[in-house]
């Protein structure tokens, strides 16, 4: 191989990052490592994109065609994202026995069996390690580093955008709607944030740890998600008076005996000594425990330009060394993600405990009411938190509960909600220990 | 190839460990990775080791022959320890044409040049994850997620006992040695703990990975390496006062215009809000700084029997994926610790803030005569804490500067120590920010 030929579509912030640092680590990767990696082809149908790149003597146009037809390129990189055009695109490539690197989290989430069987079959690798916490290497350390351990949970901060709101939130006190078009402006969200601030994003990476880390298809679209939309300055302020720090966590937990898994996305109240709690603003952090290792955690940026854009250079160079040393699908993917679906537990089953924020007209017997409404549902409160107010206003009602059933609180909740001292629906924050 | 045949030598903590893990994992490792890994030979001087262990159809002895004669082993893993026995060992494995898996941050540290030039000649593997952090993916980190970037900085606590008894000393209030004492009664100490709290463990690691960062051997031999044992209750209590942790850090800086590495190992004052400062007890943590990714960190137990034992195994099965694939050098080595020996930095030139705990008898002109002796020699002052005493006792004088060359710190506190009124020699503590 006189050098590992490499096709890029996709040139916005990412795919500019990757020219960016292809570019810089040339000499160092063809000499000191002996694997010289060339960008020959970039596509993009904003043709202006390239006139700010280092792009070398890479051919630059806006024909995805030229690319998938051209013969002496080994791999491509998809950077363009969703799964419309970028799944075509990529099932294409792996047709034309092309290996395939890419940050697309949605189409691997979404379409990463059809894929991986697609990829199996033509014998090319696919990678994405971008795909999964940016510049962290998430996906790595669960394939290679732990693979001798049995993974019993894992708790991640994975959506920088979330974050970031709620880390704003809490420090300037702020609502919800002024830090979000706070973030917009700081280019800490985007301009249609619904996939971010609704969980999705966070979903779409949370489904695919848990398919490398059980061997089996974890279903996207049956997951239980939900986002930060209506977490409010007040909760932010209560969950502080608890100790506790509210953050948007993806959980996976492992099955037992043979049962259904555990996976979700949604708010979590953590307590503020709890490694998770510390991590603020962008930064995103993974925390895996294994049965041999204990706990690991992973900290870093998910997201940006240059974060990103670390991450598929380091599987463009993964699979140069592969298909320089004869060893293409060093690491076979139809095991990781095979044809048999997990079952994923159902949300009404899960066991945790709750804050229980309710909004209701002050006269004296609404605790008791409340609070036996909840001990006929099988909950046990742990704390209490009225304040004194002036009698006949709405105020709100703070209760903390033991480990309770999902279902049961649902039912607890519904109860609660037919009194009709009760003036708005209650805010459910789930609470991790 | 049927199976991957491994030959373990050293069935102590972390070989029981490896042989644990084998076992509990043989089943998915041949099935769902299709990789049938054998550990089909141990040994150990003490057979009493072998009882308690699932050493299943291995055969047990005490003979290092037996194994490195036995041409069906693949791989042996060395867990021995020391530059002494285990590196004829592994000299003699490498020659005898078996890949190498250790944990032993000594015998790389110390001789990796010579190994690793043995072992490209011979056409075989060393890998030796677990030589550093433990379970934490350190060096595949190093190695192979951050290839894309130029590393800028590494900063670490690597060494779980001097964590522990750090930790312990602030939140007990108690003095070095009574920690010492009970950290080895908990087993987080050795009986001799002088490799630990003097530093030489936490120099080896981080030789190892300055070496790997920069491309070429970094002499664990001329590092300048400080321990703990110098650390005082009081001075913990100042820390705190001024907002600080004390924390053994391993620091790697990297070259500016191709001069020399600035390498060290010494006890370092941080912010309480720095993300290491929150690293307690007998955790461990790597802080790398690229310039693609920004901050990365790794968390998690960097010694024990299954932490370490986790990191052997998936060196065994890296190894064994190779071999497999038949690419059983993907990574080479050689580029890694060159025969060029890379210059370092001279303590005496590093330009960081100090912390100064001067032991002087109370008297006037104490203060004006420290810091204009201070002055003269370049030394700017932060602050000055000095709490209201008895005159004419022994009292502290404690002084945080702004950055300062190290030689000209030096040089003003041997004029300082040669005044009359100070009674103790200096403390000095470096403040990383």
């Amino acid at each position: 191989m006189d050098s590992f030929n490499v096709g890029l579509i996709g040139a916005g912030t990412v795919g500019g990052g990757v020219v960016k640092i292809l570019a810089k680590q040339a000499a160092f990767f063809s000499r000191g490592l002996e694997l010289p990696v060339r960008l020959t082809r970039i596509v993009d149908k904003d043709s202006s994109r390239f006139d700010s790149l280092p792009v070398g003597d890479a051919v630059c146009g806006d024909s995805a065609d030229d690319l998938l037809n051209d013969d002496s390129i080994h791999a491509v990189v998809e950077l363009i994202g969703g799964a419309g055009f970028a799944k075509t695109f990529v099932l294409r490539a792996i047709e034309a026995g092309k290996h395939v690197i890419t940050a697309n989290k949605a189409l691997i989430a979404e379409y990463g069996s059809e894929i991986f069987e697609a990829a199996e079959k033509k014998g090319v690798a696919v990678y994405f390690e971008a795909a999964v916490g940016g510049g962290m290497p998430v996906i790595k350390t669960i394939r290679e580093s732990l693979i001798g351990n049995d993974i019993r949970s894992v708790k991640t901060i994975i959506n920088g955008t979330c974050n970031y709101i709620l880390t704003r939130m809490e420090r300037e006190k702020l609502p919800f709607d002024v830090v979000l078009q706070q973030a917009q402006e700081a280019g800490f969200a985007e301009a249609d944030p619904t996939l971010d601030i609704g969980g999705g994003d966070t979903g779409h990476k949370v489904a695919i740890m848990a398919s490398l880390l059980f061997g089996g298809y974890a279903p996207f679209e049956k997951m239980s998600i939900e986002g930060i939309t209506s977490i409010t300055a007040e909760d932010i302020a209560y969950a502080s008076e608890l100790g506790y720090r509210i953050k948007l966590l993806g959980i996976i937990r492992e099955p037992h005996d043979g049962g259904p898994l555990d996976v979700r996305v949604h708010p979590a109240m953590l307590h503020r000594e709890h490694i998770l709690a510390s991590v603020s603003n962008e930064f995103n952090a993974v925390l895996l425990n294994g049965d041999a290792v204990d706990d690991i955690l992973i900290y870093g940026k998910g997201a940006g330009e240059l974060p990103t854009a670390s991450a598929v250079v380091s599987d463009i160079i993964d699979v140069a060394r592969n298909v320089a040393e004869g060893a293409p699908v060093r690491i076979p993917m139809g095991f990781y993600v095979r044809s048999r679906e997990m079952p994923l537990q159902s949300i009404d089953d899960i066991v945790v405990r709750y804050y229980l924020r309710f909004t209701v007209i002050d006269k004296p017997s609404v605790l008791a009411e409340i609070t036996s409404a909840l001990g006929e549902n099988d909950i046990s409160i742990a704390s209490v938190i009225q304040h004194e107010r002036h009698a006949g206003d709405r105020v709100p009602v703070v209760i903390s509960t033991h480990p309770a059933r999902e279902s049961d609180l649902q039912r607890a909740i519904a109860a609660i909600e037919r009194m009709d001292f009760v003036k708005a629906s209650t805010q459910i924050i789930r609470i991790e220990d």
